[in-house]
């Protein structure tokens, strides 16, 4: 058994073509059946303000099962402690035996979503584009950003935040990271307006992206709903949007953007594609220039074990970790 | 963060009161709804004859929550490997972050099974018994009765399994162990028609117990069953026992013998007892001494939880394990 810690993981993995292709590899078995994800199990300790997440899946064809366990506490920040942390336990899949422990603190969960954005913006945003947008100003605004920056070339990026401090660091970080002019917005109506593609990354309980400020040829992706109390956009969104795909159909239908809209009765399910299948190409992505496209991503099992498999294997070669047992 | 190895956790816990009393405990607040635990997560991986479960549950006033990844694997034997395995990551029910990796390779789930099988039999057997019995000869055949030795002292124990070397085997070490003497039977039946508690700890898939076995004053605990496809018991035992009992009700109805009963309609999921209602007192046990009872068990994620943490802290307090990280 590999215990991998947080640092050895970062070396390992991280905003790379391989890992690009092992998300998308895990979304496209999961659409053609050739992979298995389990409803989210979340469990909530109202003592302490907190909520522990799992997910899991088996992917057709890899060796391991991860098995994530997350957890986001709201007591935390008080006691100078992160909000969220997220370990993942790996076995094998031709065994059960275990194979690997990795002490991430949540950074594979990080990544794996920002990977996600990647390959929705991929399928879904136009080939060219100049300016990206995001709400939000935190930590997964950042690997947002990073992700789309792996498959679209942007010179320019809208952001607003609520937290002046947030925003100001953003700015400093992701110029000097990404290389493209940040420009602080006002509002989150205005990063819409002026963005080819936005990201919706906020921990939202009200919808906040109104339906008319959606324009033609615009992109949204909405990651910040991850449970039925969540909702980014207004629901009027996702029935004014021509292509609307989900990460995965029936956990957006409990815990995402979609839930809302089905509850409103404002779209069906079955005109709604899943991510794996555009990256499958059993479905296309965009189709023209003026199309307006919503993915809505809640964060599916086989994203953790794809990362988490590859993050692995790369330890393995490189002769990291430490063991311990066998 | 702890890891603490399969003989570290054998030294620290077994067939002791405080676990017997930490087992109770986890079933009594799930009756009194200060506990949660989810539906099981059960993952299958047809490829290798694989099944993988998830178990976990929260029990109000602990420290920490267990996460329990256990696999089962068909081929595994053929490959000189045994069939299951368990690994228990546990994390702080305060702060989320990870306290402990348990790597048990399933002990842990032997014993906390064996454990309720205890606590089932000291609620609904009768005060006084001279013979048990048991059907099957694996290893939860042993932890069973080492469970119903804590709380009954009976002289002389009938078992019946398919292979004759294991049954064999199991004589030698289990009147060695316990100080009974253990009688071979031919048949299940006869198991069942001599003794006054009988364990059914087989991974049987078509039911053989029959309802005409079972005498006045029998009590019955069957743990075979975990999964919908499992069966131990004719459905027509639950209708004619006059306290059927559940260590979940939910998930016996879903996975359980009670699921055939319910199936079958011989019996309204109403009429079925919680067994943590008894443990708690909020219900009796056994009223008479006439009664035939039985106790379905498919194990539940607060023995997981509640075993796992007796076995850290007293890790932690004898300065056992090895630590990683922080």
């Amino acid at each position: 058994m590999t215990l991998l810690s947080e640092a050895e993981i970062r070396d390992c993995v991280g905003f790379d073509p391989q890992a690009l292709a092992a998300i998308a590899q895990g979304f496209s078995r999961l659409a053609q059946g050739r992979a298995f994800a389990p409803p989210v199990v979340a469990i909530e300790i109202p003592e302490h303000g907190g909520e522990v997440d799992i997910k899991t899946a088996y992917i057709e064809g890899l060796g391991s099962v991860a098995v994530k366990v997350a957890a986001g506490f709201a007591d935390n920040p008080a006691k100078g402690l992160p909000y969220g942390t997220g370990t993942m336990v790996m076995i094998s899949a031709e065994t059960g035996f275990l194979q690997a422990l990795l002490v991430d603190n949540g950074y594979l969960t990080e990544l794996r979503t920002g990977l996600a954005g990647a390959l929705a913006a991929d399928s879904l945003a136009r080939r060219e584009i100049e300016s990206a947008g995001v709400i939000g100003a935190g930590s997964q605004a950042r690997y947002q950003m990073r992700g789309l920056k792996m498959v679209r070339d942007f010179k320019r990026l809208y952001v607003y935040g609520p937290i002046p401090e947030e925003v100001s660091r953003y700015v400093d970080d992701i110029e000097a990271e990404l290389g493209v002019e940040v420009v602080v917005a006002t509002t989150a109506e205005s990063v819409v307006r002026r963005s080819d593609v936005v990201v919706c990354a906020t921990p939202a309980r009200e919808p906040y992206l109104q339906a008319q400020w959606l324009h033609p040829g615009l992109h949204v992706t909405a990651m910040g709903a991850d449970m039925p109390s969540k909702q980014e956009l207004f629901a009027e969104c996702l029935a004014r949007a021509e292509h609307v795909v989900c990460d995965s159909v029936s956990q957006c239908a409990a815990i995402g953007e979609l839930h809302h809209a089905l509850d409103a009765g404002l779209i069906d399910e079955s005109a709604v594609d899943e991510l794996g299948e555009l990256t499958s190409g059993g479905k296309p992505g965009r189709q023209s220039d003026d199309e307006i496209t919503i993915c809505d991503l809640t964060g599916v099992g086989v994203q953790d074990t794809a990362i988490a498999r590859l993050a692995y294997e790369r330890a393995i070669a490189a002769g990291c970790g430490a063991s311990f047992g066998d």
